[in-house]
Formats: structure tokens, C-alpha cells, sequence
């Protein structure tokens, strides 16, 4: 457990103390950052004592984290994180490049990246004595939170909104979450999980409204930093550049928080580039990183990829600072091109749900326009598995062909492809 | 790479050098087994050489496997395996037990056990400068190929009768294979890869059929015997009971024969029982089984678990054998019994597919049944994940309830709720 001080308020920089607040900002709302001690942890470890820790899950970094080891050794919530990094060579040398690599987080135990938040907040639910976990979610943070809690044999309430896909809602009743149908948006769903954790206790793990998710989340930034070695600068010359989906902004932000941990524990060679990619028709954190602004104006989002389909953000003003400070930038991406970079994944073997595929979809189009250039070191996030969304795969690829079961039937059929 | 001798026909005991055949037994059809040289292996290895491998993959046993490593570090196919073996407390308490574990195979690149054999299978492939792979599959298995080939740059083809779900068949075409629908069963579209595979020299991966799939299986059982320090005797008293899913047969016999390898090479303290677990409506092994026999007659399989829906089991000789040479049996379950074993393993954090979910199903029968007593050591295979069918999932689940988006519906609800 890393030496947890307390909170930092992202836009005014009030400071309090653990046990002072448990969301946003009192003040403003704003989004809370849980403040290390650094100086403390410099001095208990070095380098080699995370590197070599034996744990190939998320806890391998416990020593960086706010929160005591939950008793979920021989669960999925003890085996989320440590996901695979894949260096698909024929991709690379498709777009032309010469260090790609691929995190695959689609194998975590809810397919998902969100795990990583949940797997936290269910920890800090343990520790704070919390008997109920509650959020309002339409797929992947909702799922992440049913399969982690159950893993802890805890409680988890999820509001999702009546539209809501029957296939997502199953996996979480799967899961024994209690699932509450609102006949309303996400955002009604979104207020009400605050109004019940107040009114009945509830522990609130609502994406960019508890700290703790984007402490979950920067375990990725710790992996990539650990798998690639980034300490010993494996990865020299220009900076590892990282390219991760945005909708409500708390993966990017949670990326860049584990990085400036280990840039301020001095672990860190060179900051990597943080480049968002977003849908073109859900951009708002695009939208005020090119305007220049930390006011995130909302959009009525309209994409394909369900996961980052946000029409007001929740962690926008630390998404833009992800890339601002980083000399990152955003990207936006048309539906069609998600689709493809779908196929693009799969042929090298990867399933990627729509918002996953779109952190490729933009690396595509950076090269394009020579924001990354051929040789630069690049790490692309799959954030979710493509069985979350086989609707959209099918939009990726072409249909099957039909014959009859002869080999006469084949033979034709062949002479027909162009190879 | 272990040490090839060649085949052994499991029902005529014919032996073939590596190079004179490929697939069954020419005399009688009858699966053959891959023959490893156990006395060389034993003077070159010790458990430790083994068991102190630093892959996390299936590539960890590359010295018991006879197939070179293919180069697919860095892949999906480098990546499959090794997947984690929980113990989920909570479970074991509801069924009164004291040491139960479930094998996640959902956790694999393609999310189903299917991926060990294909990845043995590209690794042949590869070997033998097979250029093109063909398999006839509805679902996991073709997936599995399409991925594993897709990983390695190889090019896949897959016959998949028409009637395939088109959900499962865009998973296919992502990993960008060459899938033909043939207008017929599966059975014909078994019969035209073999023919395709003599024809054009491509190399055929069937379930029953190529001798490597077995192969591949069997990394499950090294896992088992490596992840529970089965050489050390950590289970010690009453044998390990190993309950497997059945369709086919070829998942039982390849853990079968990696538990026969260990047990040849020494390794083994106590052979482990091997359950199989079939749905009532598809149990032609099982049949078999409990009419003492060896001959397989088929049946019209009927079963929700589509994974293990069989009409002719392709290698059921073995799979009665890995029952009845290990003090094993099969018992059979009903699609309700199924359903509410995903429900089971939901609520400790596991999604499983009804052909996974099936497992359990089975454990608990034979605990009602006294097949296994309660502190019996026991490992419950889940073959491939919820997310793969969630239609099943939504017949395992109650719908959800649908509220009004304020605090006093809420509450009224949730004194509904008899909690």
C-alpha cells in the first residue's frame, strides 16, 4: 500500500486530508487527485523492488497504491491488470513503423480496461468497511465493477438506463449485481447513484467522481512502463508515444497520473506522449484541448463506439491536461475508420470492441498528418474486447460467402476470389 | 520441443513414424496418439527444469510438446495458455466444500480453451511449411484458429456450416480468415475440409482428426499439475477430481494425455479422476461410457450448450477412456442445471459460456450423488467465456426491474425487494 496523504483538487488545488472528502471537490466539483508520499516511497524502494515483485496482476504495484491488498488472492479481482503487450510486426510494417506495440486489455477478467478502476474502488470499499458499492453504467465500467465485487463477495448496485443493450444488462445480473433499470438517460442514472450513496451509505464508484478509479487506471501506465522498461530507456531517442480512446476522459487522465508518479518518484527517463483519440461525433474533450480550454462544453454524442459515446465528460479538464502536458495532442475519428482499424487488429489477431480500435484508428491518421513520425516508439490501448460488441464487428468486415457442400461448389467459388 | 517418436492408433495400437502420416489411423480411422520419447525426456528434464520456466503461456511445456516454438513471441499465439486457476471460497462454501478450484479458459486470446489447440496446430503448420490451415467449425474452435493464425501471419480457412450464428462468424472474418458458409450440417462441412485439405495440400485442423489438437489440450493438465504443485503433493489424500465439459471428446482426451505424459515421465504423484460432464441432450459419450463400451453411437444432439452440442463425438474412444482409466465417470446434466451454473460462477466473478458453465453443473451433481465427497481436492474447467453467448446468459438471469430516475421510486423499490 503507497503512502496515501490525502487529495488535490485538479482545478483549484485545495488540498484535504484521507478522510476529509470521498468524491470531487467540495468547492468546485472538481476532480480529486490522490497525492502519494513521494518522498517517503523514494526512499523505501527502488526500481527493481516493483520490477521484480512476482505478481503478474495489477497488485504487482500495490507499493503505488492507495489502498491495502484486498483478500482477493485466487480471484479475478486478485488476476485483473498485467494484461499482454503485443508487438504485432505485420501491422507495424503495414502502417510502416518500426516499434508498435499493442496493450491488450480486453484480457483482463470483465474484457475490459475498466477492471483496473473497479478492482481499486472495490479495494478502498473494503478497507472503508463499505457493505454496498453502487454506479450508474451502460456496459464496460458496469460490468468491471459486478465481476470484481462478486470476485470480493461484495455488493454491487448498478443504475444503468432503460435503454441500456439486454446482452450488457445480462452479463452484469450474471454477475449478482442488483441491476436498477432507469427510465431515464445516463445522466439521470448518474445523479441518482449520488443521491442513493448519500441517502443510504452507499459507496459511490461513479468514473470521475471517485478518486479512486483513476488511481485503478494508471496501473496501465505502470505496466507499460515495467513490460517495456521504461526505466532502463529501452525506449530511446523520441519519446514513447501512447495512444488511448477518450469519452469520459478518466483512462487518459488515469494513464497520466501513473505516469507522473513515476516521473516524480524520478523512475521515469522521458515523459510519454499522451495522444487522445476521440469519435468524431463525441469530441468534447477534443473540442476544448484545440480550442485551448479546460471548459468542456458537452456534445450530443453520436458514434458507433458505445464506451466512449459521452455527451459531457466527467474527467474532461484532466483529459485535456493528459495531452496538454505531455506535448500530446487529440485526434478525431470518423465511425468508418474505427471500423476498419477493427479489421486492422483482428488481422493480427486482436478482437477489439469498437472504442478500443479507435486509439488505432487514430494512430492511423496522426501518421497521416506526421504527428508521430514512422520510427517513433509506440504503445496503441485495446480497451475492450470485440465480443462486447459484435454488432459493430460485423460492420467491419464483409459477409461470408454461401456454396454447396461439394467440392465442385468450392472450386468455383475459389476461382472466383481474387487472391 | 519434446522429443517426436510418432503416432499410436488408440484403437488398432498401429505405429506410424512422423512422417507417415498425418491425421488418423489409415487402417481403421482411430485417433492417433502423439508418441513423445519419455526415456530421453526423463534424462534431460526435472520437474524443476519445468516448473521454474519463466513463459507464462502455454509455450512454458514447449519441452513436452512435439513442435518446434513458433515465432510468436510478442502475439496472441505466444500468449495463449497459463491461464489462471482460481478459488473461489465463496462457491466452495455454498456447495459445502473445502478445496475447489475453477481453471478460467475464458481468459485465452480468443476467450475459449480452443486456442491451446490451435496454437499447437499453427506451431505444426509452421513446421511443416503448411501453407494454408482449414478447419470446419460453428464457433470456438474456428475462432480460435482464425486468431492463433492471424497472430502468426498464417492464413486461415474455416467451413462453417450455414446456419452459424452470424455473431460468431463476424469473429472469424475480423481475424480476417477466408470463411465459407456451406449450405449444410456440420458434418458435410467436416467432410469438405478433408477433401479441400487433400486436394490443395492444405493442412487441416479438425477437432478428432489432426493428432496435434490433443497435443495442445494437454497443456491444460501441465497447468493443473504445475499451478497446484501436483508433483510436490500439495493435494494430497483422495486423488485430484478434474470435471471437463464433453462434446467432442477431444478436451478430456488431451488432458487425459497430459496427465498420462507426466504419469509416464514420473512426475505424477496420483493420476487425477477425470469426470466428463455432458448435457443430457447430447451425451453420446456418456452413453457409451455407462453401457460399458467403446462403440459411440450418435445421437440428435439438443443442448443449449452449443460448444459441446455433438451429434457423433469425433474422438470419443479416447474420451471414454480418460473416464475409465482414471477411476473417472460422466454424468450428464440438464439445460436448466447448466443455466443455473452460470449464474454460480457469475456470482464469484467468472462468466462462463453454457458448455463452461457445464462443469459445475456436472460437480454438483456428483456431489448430490456422492460421486465426490465434499473435501475431495476438486478443479472445475470452464471452457470459454459468458460473453461468447449471451443470449444463454439472459435465460440464467431474472430481468432486471425498471424504475422512475427519483429517490422515492427508488425506494419504493427497493422495499419490494425482499433482500
Amino acid at each position: 500500500m503507497g503512502d496515501f496523504l490525502g487529495y488535490h483538487c485538479s482545478v483549484c488545488k485545495a488540498e484535504y486530508p484521507p478522510t476529509q472528502v470521498m468524491y470531487t471537490c467540495p468547492l468546485d466539483g472538481g476532480n480529486l487527485d490522490v497525492v502519494l508520499d513521494i518522498k517517503q516511497l523514494k526512499q523505501k524502494y527502488h526500481v527493481s523492488d516493483i520490477t521484480s515483485r512476482k505478481e503478474t496482476s495489477l497488485w504487482r504495484y500495490l507499493p503505488l497504491l492507495p489502498v491495502p491488498l484486498p483478500p482477493a488472492e485466487g480471484t479475478p479481482l486478485g488476476a485483473a491488470g498485467y494484461t499482454p503487450v503485443y508487438q504485432p510486426l505485420h501491422l507495424a510494417e503495414k502502417l510502416g513503423m518500426s516499434r508498435l506495440w499493442v496493450k491488450d486489455e480486453s484480457r483482463n477478467p470483465t474484457a475490459s480496461f475498466k477492471d483496473r478502476a473497479s478492482a481499486v474502488v472495490v479495494a478502498r470499499a473494503m478497507q472503508i468497511g463499505a457493505k454496498v458499492i453502487v454506479t450508474a453504467s451502460t456496459g464496460n465500467a458496469g460490468a468491471a465493477l459486478a465481476g470484481m465485487a462478486a470476485a470480493a463477495g461484495q455488493k454491487a448496485v448498478i443504475f444503468a438506463p432503460r435503454s441500456a443493450p439486454p446482452a450488457k444488462v445480462a452479463q452484469l445480473l450474471v454477475y449478482g449485481a442488483q441491476v436498477i433499470l432507469v427510465d431515464g438517460n445516463y445522466d439521470q442514472a448518474f445523479d441518482l447513484t449520488i443521491e442513493a450513496s448519500r441517502e443510504f451509505g452507499w459507496y459511490c464508484r461513479n468514473t470521475g467522481y471517485n478518486p479512486f478509479t483513476a488511481e485503478g487506471k494508471k496501473t496501465a501506465a505502470l505496466e507499460i512502463w515495467d513490460q517495456l522498461r521504461l526505466a532502463d530507456s529501452t525506449v530511446t531517442g523520441r519519446p514513447l508515444t501512447v495512444f488511448v480512446s477518450v469519452g469520459d476522459g478518466n483512462i487518459i487522465s488515469g494513464i497520466h497520473k501513473g505516469f507522473r508518479d513515476l516521473e516524480a518518484l524520478g523512475w521515469l527517463g522521458q515523459m510519454p506522449r499522451l495522444i487522445g483519440v476521440q469519435a468524431e461525433g463525441s469530441a468534447a474533450v477534443a473540442n476544448a484541448f484545440h480550442a485551448g480550454s479546460e471548459i468542456i462544453q458537452p456534445v450530443q454524442a453520436q458514434t458507433i463506439a458505445d464506451s466512449i459515446s459521452v455527451d459531457l465528460p466527467r474527467d474532461g479538464v484532466r483529459a485535456v491536461r493528459a495531452a496538454s502536458q505531455t506535448g500530446g495532442t487529440y485526434v478525431t475519428v470518423k465511425d468508418a475508420e474505427i471500423l476498419a482499424a477493427i479489421a486492422d487488429l483482428g488481422r493480427v489477431g486482436i478482437f477489439a470492441e469498437p472504442a478500443g480500435s479507435t486509439a488505432l484508428a487514430g494512430l492511423k491518421k496522426a501518421l497521416a498528418q506526421g504527428i508521430v513520425k514512422p520510427d517513433d516508439p509506440v504503445v496503441v490501448m485495446n480497451t475492450g474486447s470485440g465480443l462486447k460488441d459484435v454488432r459493430a464487428a460485423m460492420q467491419a468486415v464483409r459477409e461470408a460467402p454461401v456454396i454447396e457442400p461439394s467440392m465442385s461448389a468450392l472450386k468455383k467459388h475459389l476461382e472466383s476470389v481474387v487472391p
